[in-house]
């Protein structure tokens, strides 16, 4: 049974705050492990990562077949029914129109002293997205962090996913192509992102690695950061339900459900103002969990990590809210607008009874690759902003810097920067 | 005596590359003693923190003096003289006015099937600086990160900055003052990191840290990543100065010794078209360095670091630049303008022969903290966007929510997510 809370009971806050700080992920110690590899793969290139990949995979690859061949690309991407390749496509077309309107512009300008000053925005070249294999193959991941790469303007996907067994994804590589991935390796593991990142024979580095992984590729991605870019490391998908008497205790406890099935850690929780709808989700759960097909999953995540919370009022569930700092934030009343601006800290809000967070994942257009564990305090989802970067501007006349130059040279002194006040005192006629 | 390269020596590519491979950090294991200070203020708070403190700083801090009072900011802050509090408020008053044309705005619309799609911005709500302390003290620095921090409406910015032998710097201190710093503590190293990254009974804990540190700071940074956001990862400063025979040799000798001086592997580059202004910059180097009071540090850095490259052409010189990828870039020649557009990977470019990298360093109004080691390629440099984040937002009436929910539903099925199908499928009125 999920834990219930009241926000009227002594205990409240004592609770919550367990609530907050509970673990929702084993943490394995690899970083040893991974840093093995790492040296390894650096050290010996494509010998190391075929190894360490047949060795995890219990595959049979070579560094010549490292690279998936356009054939065997276009052979498994056939595979999948016309209808899966035009709900890809719907995906992609709208994933690829909303994130267009992400794209930053250049801004540069003179000030009153004449000084220049600007950000000019320009895209990473190579991106190296690492995409997991075997159970959980999530062909809509490939979409969510390719597509904003390419409308950025990366000239070069590299997408890395393991073939244990040697067996691939039909439906991941129908979605690389449909993104426009330029190559696929089968590989992953730490093994994955150190080729990506110093390069190999087979496989050339990358400026940046993004992608959800497991507790290896979470420690490589850490391990590398510096040599390359990262994302966020990803953990456990929540969502939170904010409801009130006009929700709809069946949509509800669908949404709780369908974030719970994701199983490693996920979580769901409801804080209501209504005692009656608490009950009734609470109820239609357990009904829903057992029309379920597989229901394990969904039934142990919402029993272990689910919680049900009930306030006096919107206000107090937003206070919970921005502390909380959820992932997902699905707003089940009649004017969600009303709370969006109060709402400091999330990765997503869901508008009204007719948004379940699951219409994110896949069509809405926007990212589902967002910020998890209370990040979104401080963190972004992905997005076009991900695969650029800015370079400033700086530029100064005879006139402006000798404006600025008294300023700069006593700065330089404080700092006991000699060299630094010279570079500007030599420049100026006196 | 810095390297010279001339592309068109035979083995040119092959020396380019080890300038380009060549480390400059000496590359300290610290990965487990920082780890096990992290553990310890996890597990003994402010205790742990005065321990380390004191131990590492040579000081003699209690847990009710971690905090500098309001008294003792001032009286440091007042001991700095009015020329400096002068140039530290004009180079605030320039930050802040740049940095303000970095605030992004929300974007909320309506696609064609009236799907509510759009971006909410909001600041972070407690961000920590590290400023190292001791030897190099760097007020400049606590501008560079305090004021894009305010100006994203950051609420709480506390500073963290070691003491050795209990000596505080007070320009660093009056930089904060000015800055609108809301509290500063006298600890730094890993600890420093981790009581900021958890917090303890008298530090309060932050959702990012930002600001440069020695080894043991950068480890602690990239440990404790994900509990809270960090910046990059600072690695040794950096310039590639671009020259024709426009060039006044004096200047850009200048320049690249204002480099060198950072010591601690900063390297300065010089790139030209012209054989005789790679000769004249290389005398005028050694004559200034001779003219400099500590010029040491300056000298080690050149003749260790330094590298003068010649080459066919500009459009040569751009290629190089790219890849370096260096955290300064300066354009010695008369139309700075029309080399911009080309060059792709640099954290600031100083346009012309009026525009030395110091004045981007105080008061140009750009901000300094810049990718460094390469990261150019992936990285930018601190800005108003460090200190706030995305929001995204999606909303789906009936009618949309019909039209996308075959889509959705068939990718569903494809992830074997049937919860995320059901979540769609129960809110459609078939």
């Amino acid at each position: 049974m999920p834990i219930r809370l009241d926000s009227h009971d002594a205990d409240f806050e004592q609770r919550f705050a367990a609530l907050l700080a509970g673990k929702r992920e084993a943490s394995q110690e690899v970083g040893d492990v991974v840093a093995n590899i790492i040296a390894d793969v650096r050290a010996r290139g494509d010998a190391a990562v075929v190894e360490w990949t047949n060795t995890f995979d219990k595959s049979d690859v070579a560094p010549a077949t490292l690279r998936i061949s356009d054939a065997e690309i276009e052979a498994e991407a056939n595979r999948v029914g016309p209808e899966v390749v035009a709900a890809l496509q719907t995906a992609h077309d709208r994933i690829r129109a909303h994130h267009a309107k992400q794209l930053p512009v250049d801004h540069i300008y003179q000030d009153h002293l004449g000084v220049t000053l600007g950000t000019r925005w320009t895209a990473v070249e190579a991106v190296g997205i690492y995409v997991p294999g075997g159970l959980a193959s999530y062909p809509s991941s490939v979409l969510m962090n390719a597509v904003p790469a390419k409308v950025a303007g990366v000239e070069r996907i590299a997408m890395v996913v393991p073939a244990p067994h040697g067996q691939l994804n039909p439906a991941v590589l129908a979605a690389a192509r449909i993104a426009g991935v330029t190559e696929i390796y089968r590989v992953g593991g730490a093994q994955a992102v150190a080729a990506l990142a110093y390069g190999t024979e087979h496989i050339a580095r990358v400026d940046k690695i993004v992608g959800p992984g497991n507790a290896f590729v979470a420690a490589a991605k850490r391990q590398v950061f510096g040599q390359v870019g990262i994302d966020m490391i990803a953990g456990p998908s929540e969502v939170l339900v904010i409801a009130d008497g006009s929700a709809n205790p069946a949509w509800v406890a669908a949404d709780l459900i369908a974030q719970a099935e994701h199983g490693a850690g996920a979580q769901s929780i409801l804080v209501t103002t209504e005692k009656g709808l608490a009950d009734a989700v609470a109820a239609e759960v357990e009904r829903q969990l057992n029309l379920l097909p597989k229901q394990g999953i969904a039934r142990d995540g919402w029993d272990e990590f689910g919680a049900i919370i009930t306030v006096a009022s919107l206000d107090a569930a937003v206070v919970l809210a921005n502390r909380i700092a959820s992932e997902h934030v699905e707003l089940a009343i009649d004017d969600p607008q009303s709370l969006v601006p109060r709402i400091r800290h999330a990765g997503a809000i869901f508008l009204g009874h007719h948004t379940p967070e699951a219409i994110g994942d896949y069509v809405g257009g926007s990212n589902h690759v967002l910020p998890t564990a209370r990040s979104a305090r401080f963190a972004s989802g992905l997005g076009v902003l991900d695969f650029v970067k800015r370079t400033s501007i700086l530029g100064c006349d005879p006139s402006s810097l000798a404006a600025l130059a008294e300023a700069a040279i006593t700065l330089a002194e404080v700092e006991a920067l000699d060299g630094h006040g010279r570079s500007i005192s030599i420049r100026l006629n006196r």
